[in-house]
C-alpha cells in the first residue's frame, strides 16, 4: 500500500479541511497517510488514528510568505518535514495546498531536480471540448523561462501525456498570440526552432482560444502566461455565471427556466470544480509532488491524494527520467 | 461633419461587410466615410453614392502576409492608402478590419508615433462586473516589451479612460501571477517599480482573474500577454457555452427550460458580442486608427466608425501627446 505525507497545515482551510481529506483517503483505501503538523491541533480533529499517522513538527509556513525566507528560516515547516521523509523514503509522495512557492523552493532543496530538468514546473490538467484531458505546463512555478525550461516543460508534459493520460501520441503546441510561424515572442520562437528537432509529435502554436477545444493535448508556456491564462479563465467562468444567476432571479419566467435546467447547470459547475481534479503536480523535482489550490476543500484534499496514488502507480517520474536522458545526451552529441 | 477612411479591402468579409456597414454608419449620420480600395470591387456593392466616397487603389493586404514584406512591397495598399489620407488631412481617422500587422506597420511608418511614444499598442474596451468599462492595453500590437514600454501603454490608457470613457481618477493595474509585490516576471517588476512614481492612480499587481471583475479600470500588459488574455476569454465563454447548449439539447425538460431562459441568454450573448463595440483603437501612433476583429460583419464595421467619430470628438489623441510631453519633460529632469 501506498504512504503519502500530507501537509496538514497548507491551506486556507487546514488544518481541519486537510484532515478530513485524509481519512476520507483512508476510507476509500487510496493509502496509508501521514500527516505533517502541528500535533496539538491535528490529533484532536482525527476521527480514528487507524491507518493515519501524525509527524509532528510546530513549525508552518504562511500562504503569504516569501519562498526565500522561508526556504533560509523554515527547514522544520511541515512542508519541508514532508519533503524530508520522501527524501527518506518513508513515504512515496507529498501531498500541500499550502504556500506553492514554498512548495516549490523546498522541493528543489530538499528532493533536488531530476538530472537535465533546470526548473521545476506546476502540471494542471483539464477537461477539453473533445471529451478528453489536455495538460497546461507550467502554470506558475517559474515565471522568468528560457527557451532551454520551455523544452523540457514541453518534454515532462509529453511524459506525462503519454504515461499518466494514457495519450498515445500527444499533440504538444506552445502557447503564442497567433498560429503562425511569424507570431510569437522571443521566448517562444527560439522555443519552437529547438522543439521542432525533437521526437516529439510537435504542432507549433497554438492560440488563447484553443486552450480547452482539445487542439493540442500538452500546452507550454512560461508560469507567468500559464497563471494569467488559468485565472482568466476563471474570471471569465465566474463573470458568466454572475451575470446569469443576475438574469434567472429578475424574473419568474427566469427562474423556471432555470428550474428545468438545474441539471444542465448542475453538471457544468461539476466540470468547472477544481476539486474534482484534486491538484498539480510539481514535475521536474525528483520525487512525487502535487500542489493543491489554497482554497482546497476535503474533496479537493482526498483527490489529490488519489492523484498522487496514480502517480505513483504509474512510474510517472521514472519516465520522465529516461526522456530527460535521451534529451541530455542529444544535446551534447550535437555540441561535440 | 466627420470624414473616416475605411479599408475596404480588411476583413474576413470584406468587401461586402465593409461596404454595408459604410452604408449604415452613413445612414446613421455618424459621418462621411471615404472606402478605400479596388473600384471595381466597391462600386457594384453601393446602394448609393451619397455621402460615400471611393478612392481606388487595386493593392490591398493579405491576412496572412507578413507585415514587413508588406510595408516594403505595398506601399500602395488599400491600407496605407487610407493612412495617407489621414496624414494629408483629408480625412480625420482610419477603419480597418485587415491584417492588423501591418495595418499597425503602415500606421507607424505614414502617421508616425506621438512624441515619448516608443511603441504603439492595441487598446480593447470590455464590459466589467461592476457595470462599467474597463480597458486592457496592449491586446496585440507589441509583443516584447521592455518596461518603458508598459509605462507609456499605462500612460495612454489612463488617458483613454480619462477622456474616452469618462472615469475621473482611473485605477491602473498591471497583469501578474499574483497580487503580491514579490510576484511578477523581471519586465512586471521593473514596470511597477517605474509606475510607482508616476502621477497615476496606480494599484499595482491585478491577476488574471481580476480582468472582468473590474478591480482596475486600466490593465496593462505585453502584447503577447495580453492577446492570450483575450483569446483564453473567447475560448472559455465558447467552452462553456457549448457544454450548455450539449446538455439543453439533450432533453426535453432542459429545453423547455432554455426557452423560459431565452431572454437571459439573449442578453447574455449580447454582451459578449464583440461587434457591440466595434473595434480596438490603436494607440500611440499619431492620428486616430481603429483597428477591428478580422470576422467584422456589416455592424461591427458601422460601429468601429461610431467609435472612430468619438475617439476624434473627444481629443484623446491630443491628451495623449499632452500626458506623454509631461512625461518626457519629468523623465529628462530626473536624468539631469
Amino acid at each position: 500500500m501506498v504512504r503519502i505525507a500530507v501537509d496538514a497545515m497548507g491551506g486556507d482551510h487546514a488544518p481541519l479541511a486537510v484532515v478530513r481529506g485524509a481519512e476520507a483517503a483512508r476510507a476509500e483505501g487510496i493509502g496509508e497517510v501521514v500527516l505533517v503538523g502541528d500535533e496539538n491541533a491535528i490529533a484532536p480533529l482525527l476521527k480514528t488514528r487507524s491507518g493515519i499517522e501524525i509527524v509532528h513538527t510546530p513549525v508552518s509556513v504562511d500562504m503569504e510568505e516569501s519562498p526565500s525566507v522561508a526556504l533560509r528560516r523554515k527547514r522544520d515547516s511541515s512542508i519541508n518535514k514532508a519533503f524530508t521523509l520522501l527524501k527518506a523514503g518513508s513515504v512515496q509522495a507529498v501531498v500541500s495546498a499550502g504556500n506553492s512557492g514554498a512548495a516549490m523552493a523546498f522541493a528543489i532543496f530538499t528532493l533536488g531536480r531530476i538530472p537535465g530538468v533546470e526548473r521545476p514546473a506546476i502540471l494542471t490538467v483539464h477537461p477539453n471540448g473533445l471529451g478528453g484531458l489536455s495538460i497546461l505546463l507550467d502554470a506558475g512555478g517559474t515565471v522568468d523561462c528560457r527557451p532551454s525550461h520551455l523544452v523540457q516543460f514541453a518534454l515532462m508534459g509529453n511524459v506525462f501525456a503519454k504515461y499518466g493520460l494514457d495519450i498515445e501520441s500527444p499533440r504538444v503546441g506552445i502557447l503564442a498570440n497567433g498560429e503562425e510561424e511569424t507570431k510569437g515572442n522571443e521566448l517562444t520562437r527560439e522555443t519552437h526552432a529547438l522543439l521542432k528537432g525533437l521526437n516529439l509529435n510537435y504542432r507549433g502554436y497554438i492560440e488563447g482560444a484553443d486552450l480547452y477545444n482539445g487542439t493540442a493535448d500538452v500546452v507550454v508556456t512560461d508560469g507567468f502566461v500559464g497563471n494569467v491564462a488559468l485565472k482568466v479563465s476563471e474570471g471569465v467562468a465566474e463573470a458568466l455565471v454572475g451575470f446569469l444567476r443576475k438574469g434567472i432571479r429578475a424574473s419568474l419566467r427566469a427562474r423556471m427556466g432555470y428550474f428545468l435546467l438545474s441539471d444542465v447547470f448542475k453538471a457544468l459547475s461539476r466540470r468547472m470544480d477544481y476539486t474534482e481534479y484534486g491538484g498539480a503536480p510539481l514535475v521536474g523535482v525528483d520525487g512525487v509532488c502535487i500542489i493543491c489550490h489554497g482554497k482546497s476543500n476535503e474533496r479537493a484534499i482526498k483527490n489529490a491524494i488519489g492523484q498522487a496514488r496514480g502517480f505513483i502507480g504509474k512510474n510517472v517520474n521514472e519516465h520522465i527520467r529516461d526522456a530527460m536522458e535521451e534529451y541530455t545526451s542529444r544535446t551534447k552529441s550535437k555540441e561535440r
